[in-house]
């Protein structure tokens, strides 16, 4: 980008009545330069099978252009108009609760071929009629995509001349998935029944597999139909979303995130998390470093990202307190965002989202977010030199797989555990968040781990030889991990390993185990971490492990099991490898995470300063250093500034080396290096 | 009525052996003088297709005209037989989940021409043969009738063509309904898609508003058959029941009352409700305030009704205390009821109801309800001149609507919420009941507002400009008006009004709000209503008021919100209206709504009563005043009589104006005035 | 059998690479004797229609006849093969929700006939493949049979038939069940409606009936095939289980036990059930009891039964402590057991039961409870002749009926009632357990009731007069019966009686009743067991119960309900009958159950050891008494030896009367006396 985005998501054809010129005024009076349209708006643009109108995308776009606004234009296709389902009732997706009604958006098969078709023409219509505005600087392909579980009879075909490509013959399925079991042994592809009803998880997790790759071919399908199209300059991303639990938490289970990024030019993503007094900012920074590492530049690190939505007011209970908006707004800054967009300008009038508010409330006046969203423009036009394209070094990064959520999540921790993979996950990442400890993201088809001092591996339940076998070299090369239980469990095709566990990883990390158990009033013998009592806990899983050639830095604490090992670590060749046994309160995690960190030496300033107050720190496009300071609280804070002399941007402060930066509640401070 | 009724529903077809005479025998021990009969036996009354057989009505009838007993007939329409469904399996109706099974009642499609047909056929035989019979006083049609969510492929055909007949052109739909949203837009009447999938509120709002109308038709037709056949003096009525959560709770959500009684001669409800220690009189008294609304007379004032059913024994858990079910009977009387009837007679001995006790158990000796009803059939033989038909006279009336009950339910307080619109209104009628105020209900096709000088007027969320502006006058012309939070919110099609909140009435309010949120450890400034740190809570929802000609009574207490109004009051014109602006307490609710009732000079001595001990006045036939007193509690209890010297009708006992009333526990005494 | 049997169940076509030799190898030193194989395998068997495959099946005869292993040949036909569904996907069985998926077992319509057909003909070619293998000591029929609720238009025609067959006449039908309630009448045999819907519980009741008739006749049509190959001296047996809460928790709903056993040779069951810290001891005995009582010997007193499965591992939570393994292995001796058999070998690597660990885990490798394993084995083999076969007489037994059972879930408690049959049964078991009373169980088709001399009967809800009338018969004669609430309310069809309650049988018990209620705050006057306030409790459900010649052994403790009787005793011909009137909590129950065992004089020694000290005697194939003694607890115990001098087999020492034995931790002795 070549400067700070400032923007909120626009739609003219929700209008209740003529708006335009006021809106266009109220968001230059905000310093909005940007604005998303046209996506989910098919009905409006194809009102019947083949008639167009593109009324609403023009005077929107030159309303915009006249007001100096960048225009992104959303592909319409994530919402199917009523004529398309009349006329092809198989457009509506087939899931295993039976066939989708037609109403909320995401309903299609997006593999269908009728919706492919008609898809693919509303948006060669819309892109030959918009691709020489002015206006535009980019394109989103649809919107949040997913597979939506679509596993109707054809994709159940599709699915089986995948695996056919894929093993060319049965004999290998059976035995690779333990097909004999209970009598599900295929002994000819037409017998080949639905994945809906199977109870193996290999096959489920290999149909979980093809799924995301429907996801990952849609998306390119898309982008290169739009790329015939696009000038010079511009960009095609899609709008990512994470794992939905009433707000952004975690892994997205349903698309391969970096496989699909692959397509696009830059990577998008929506991130909507609590406020007033939940606000953390751990969605934030969670997110956003998902999406920095969704695509890579020449040096294997990640990339600016584009945050196509966020909140302004968002559900009720997250109208922002005083400050938050402005807190948040920089917080996507400092993980590396180009670009902040709200969704959504106006709140609607009618149907699923009324109660889902956008900056302006439904009376479309100045309301106190408004206001406040009034400062940020005003700052992000000023520092944008000082700002955007923000590059980020970590020496951490988290190792995840959708491979292993799938075959984490299908057994989890037995029948009836509600914990699946993010549970795993978030807590890691959130306990570095909290220890100021920068990270990026990898996945197993990551080609920069070697840029890492330290590896943090939740749960890698599933994972082939060669990844282990990988994971061990890096260890051996001096690198540091710290994996926890169920890691190395299984194969790629959720087998379980026959050889002593944790298999292949086993060697780097000096332990074996055979059993495994839940635990009962187990904790830690004499406290190792100093948490006290209520946190010195072993929490719903714990392997019954056994060094070989480990030192044991914890044992249960249990009149049965007090023989065995919880936290291990093990020096092998140059490096470190550290084995968490059990599933850790979020103390006793940090301090294991804290001890791995100072081994691999990525422990430093920033680590003197705890949440609630947060730092980030990255290298502009002048090559200066800078530093932001967050304020995830109602109270005031204060911070030492530890680095070279520098200036609070948005006061113009100088700061001194060693001298304290106070943060009021909910502040935010951003200095930079001279 | 000409008397006070006294009865139970009577069911010969369901008799494990010959009970007739001996029934009847007992039945006039019991004082009853009334049974309803022949309801949900269509199977019995016509085996099969076009084979009728009268037996069980003629003998029952013949047996109570010898006993002097009168008769309701039922149509037997609302449990189909088995020979119609397997005739015509679409007589069962389609509901969102699919097609209903054979077996429970009410699962058919009310407007289904297959069961309209036989229905119908079916009626017309039986009046054919019963109208002449002495001893039937009246009719009941169908039964608890609902539309059951019939939702077939029928169902949306009719409702097009009542969005047709409604509109006219779809692009007032679309624009009103806000369908553009998500690609929810509708460009021809092809098209128009199942409603069942929508997540559009305006659509399925009015969907909602079509189901009550196919009720209303429903009830029309099946009372202009039996009109045809009915003698001068005979009345239609039908058996109307209230939301359900295991007993009556408020409003009924899928019929309007109002205009479904139109078709009847007189209002006729169940009441159903909890007993021993949590019995309160509520139910009773909210139900009878509802159905003596449904109808009004020529002053405009509601009439007298009917209890078509009421437990005696119920559910296991309601077998009543001693002196419980006297209580009760004499309750209903206070409210306005000519008639009380059990639901049912003699337990169940096989089925789904086996579990429901009637007055006799399943044994079909006496038992000690069965010994308590026989001294309220002896009262009610005795005291019915001075009790028939009493005349209630309120000064106040609660507002409802289904249009916004409807509207609120489909985004009550966010997602997940679990409130209700009646979980708003419920609360405030009880803490009328609770402080001996009186009401009626009006909905908004009302005619009678002018009658009353205060209306309590729960989140009117849907209302269309002419209601709010007649509400707006009311208080102009000098009436009171008590609003809670989300009235006003949007207009009659669920769209979002587009103008400061709470639009309309903010002119009667004096307020303004754009902003609301979800209180967290939130309460009111200063405790203004002394109700004690538990109860001066804020709870689930509030609007962030700021007033504009309005008087504060409450701010919220908070560090971010504590700026804005919480409860307010505004002299407008002659008038005044007061708007609580969140989720109140009881305790705080009682407290506004007792100050609300003191400015609209509605309080007076029967206030100086509060709950358990309840009162409830009219006037009778002599016109003489009747003044019940009841005591709701285990406790005994005193009341101080503030009226004119009287006589105590149960006891025969004088009583003195001033001089105390004793009421033991669970009483009843009944003054009549001199 | 000719000795102690211990064994596992080994798939070696699971098999993730070649194990047999070394798996037989490791079989050998642990002892195992016995292996189950090929159930659930169809898949393997016959990979394509009419293709057979023996090879899995032949060298596993073969390896296990060379290591001296006994097989047992399970029919493979619980788990059905892909191509069978391909062909006739009427195979997958129709339920209430819908056609079942491909993929889980035992989703398959057991009287499909395409099921039917194919299922003989692989039973038939593997019969005649294996019938003369000197290996195979039995055969196990189908596994874990029920009927799987299969509802399709098939069933329901076969549930008219027997209905026809049954009734002959539908006025008997619609009399006898109600079916005039509703409407649901059914005039012609060709109107029958699928029960599917029904909302009456005599229809419903009769219909799983009927589904259990399915079971018994589907079981005993695999039996007929089986036995037209078995050699003389083999087995057909079935492994039955139970009401699955997690673990073995009750009877078994949807299989009538001892009519279906009548077709097999022998018993088999599989317990499952918590160890670790929750290990009691009650479903190894609990499961016993009822195995045993399948089946009777001559002198009409259960018989010997094979475990066929219980945990080693099991679930992760149920990993066993030391010693664990040992105590649940003579537990199952000691309750009449004569094989012991693992579920299973080794753990599996792929699909649904990845976490139900074997006696291997997935490393194949010794692990604790392996060796734990090894130690059974040797014992078993030493102590063979004193503890195989072993004959238990008791003078107590538990009346169960699935009517009853059926009947009571139909109604439970009342709408929304949690409770089901099997929590009056199992509270009422677990005090006899808890008091060293051994019982066996009897339904209403055992002949064999005059062998007790105490009976207990938890809530006979549904049952004839006959059975009733012989349960007074048997009082009169000198027995004694403990019943519960809800015993003899309703007749074999669900009806409930038309006479005073509790019917028939208050005869015997000398009390009446007609109400019942749900308490709140009920206790028992005076703490009449003395078992203190939180256990001096009346929960759930109470009768009002009046004593006509019973005397009251406890009165409600309640302001309304105090005057009725909760606890009767009462003396009938030469016998007693005991009523409870409520839901007791556990301490209550168990003094009315010490209570009426000491008055039945089956009151002895071994009620002196109380749990968790558990004592089991019986007499062995050598005439001797045998007494196990064991210790359910973490902490060490000590009992006093009340019997005869006599050995203590695992040790060899000498115990005399009258002195200590001491139980270590999850401790087992085995007393033979002299």
């Amino acid at each position: 980008m070549d400067k700070l985005l400032f923007g909120v998501a626009y739609y003219d054809e929700y209008m209740p009545y003529e708006r335009l010129d006021k809106d266009v005024a109220m968001m230059k009076e905000a310093g909005i330069n940007v604005v998303r349209i046209a996506e989910s708006t098919w009905s409006t643009v194809e009102p019947q099978d083949g008639t167009f109108d593109f009324s609403h995308i023009d005077r929107v776009l030159n309303a915009m252009h006249k007001a100096g606004i960048y225009v992104i234009v959303g592909t319409p296709t994530y919402a199917v108009p009523t004529w398309l389902v009349r006329m092809y009732p198989d457009v509506l997706a087939t899931t295993p609760q039976g066939q989708n009604r037609y109403g909320p958006r995401q309903n299609m098969d997006i593999v269908n071929t009728h919706f492919r078709f008609h898809a693919e023409r509303v948006i060669r219509k819309i892109m030959e009629h918009v691709k020489d505005h002015p206006a535009i600087i980019g394109y989103q392909v649809d919107n949040e995509t997913k597979h939506y579980n679509t596993t109707g009879a054809n994709v159940q075909k599709l699915f089986v001349d995948y695996m056919k490509e894929k093993y060319k013959s049965l004999d290998v399925v059976n035995k690779t998935y333990g097909l004999d079991y209970w009598s599900n042994r295929i002994n000819s592809w037409e017998d080949f029944p639905s994945t809906v009803g199977t109870i193996n998880a290999s096959l489920s997790s290999e149909f979980a597999t093809f799924q995301r790759k429907m996801v990952t071919d849609y998306l390119a399908w898309q982008a290169a139909i739009v790329n015939e199209y696009k000038r010079p300059g511009q960009f095609v991303t899609q709008n990512f979303d994470f794992e939905w639990r009433g707000y952004s938490y975690g892994i997205q289970p349903d698309v391969d995130h970096f496989a699909a990024a692959k397509a696009l030019d830059i990577a998008g993503v929506d991130i909507y998390h609590p406020t007033q007094s939940q606000l953390s900012g751990t969605e934030i920074s969670f997110g956003g470093d998902v999406a920095r590492s969704m695509k890579v530049d020449a040096s294997n690190r990640g990339k600016n990202y584009l945050v196509l939505e966020t909140e302004a007011q968002g559900f009720p209970q997250w109208v922002p307190y005083p400050g938050q908006l402005r807190l948040q707004a920089f917080s996507h800054l400092a993980s590396g965002a180009s670009m902040l967009e709200y969704w959504h300008w106006h709140s609607i009038h009618n149907s699923a989202e009324t109660y889902w508010k956008g900056l302006l409330s439904h009376d479309f006046e100045p309301n106190p977010t408004y206001e406040e969203a009034k400062t940020i423009g005003k700052d992000f036009a000023r520092l944008s030199p000082n700002l955007v394209n923000l590059k980020r070094t970590n020496s951490v990064a988290m190792l995840f797989s959708n491979q292993a959520l799938t075959g984490f999540n299908a057994f989890s921790f037995g029948w009836g555990a509600r914990e699946k993979y993010n549970d795993v996950l978030r807590p890691m990442y959130d306990a570095l968040y909290h220890m100021n400890i920068g990270v990026d993201f990898v996945d197993p088809s990551s080609t920069n781990l070697e840029n890492y001092k330290l590896l943090i591996v939740p749960a890698l339940y599933a994972a082939s030889d060669a990844l282990l076998q990988r994971l061990n070299q890096f260890v051996k090369n001096g690198g540091h991990i710290v994996y926890t239980f169920k890691s190395g469990f299984s194969d790629e095709n959720v087998k379980v390993r026959t050889t002593p566990q944790p298999g292949i990883i086993g060697e780097a990390c000096g332990i074996t185990y055979s059993q495994f158990t839940i635990p009962q009033q187990v904790s830690l013998k004499n406290d190792p971490y100093q948490v006290g009592k209520d946190n010195n806990v072993v929490k719903t899983w714990m392997e019954l492990i056994t060094p070989t050639t480990a030192k044991v830095l914890a044992y249960y604490d249990h009149p049965v099991w007090g023989k065995y090992a919880a936290v291990t670590e093990n020096t092998f060749g140059k490096g470190m490898a550290t084995y968490i046994g059990f599933m850790t309160s979020d103390a006793v995690l940090r301090k294991i995470l804290e001890d791995a960190s100072r081994k691999a030496k990525v422990w430093g300033p920033d680590q003197q300063i705890t949440f609630p107050l947060i730092t980030k720190s990255g290298v502009n496009q002048q090559g200066k250093t800078i530093h932001y300071y967050f304020n995830y609280s109602a109270a005031s804070g204060t911070v030492t500034y530890p680095y070279k002399d520098g200036k609070e941007l948005l006061t113009n402060e100088s700061i001194a080396n060693d001298k304290p930066i106070k943060l009021d509640a909910w502040g935010v401070k951003i200095v930079e290096e001279n």
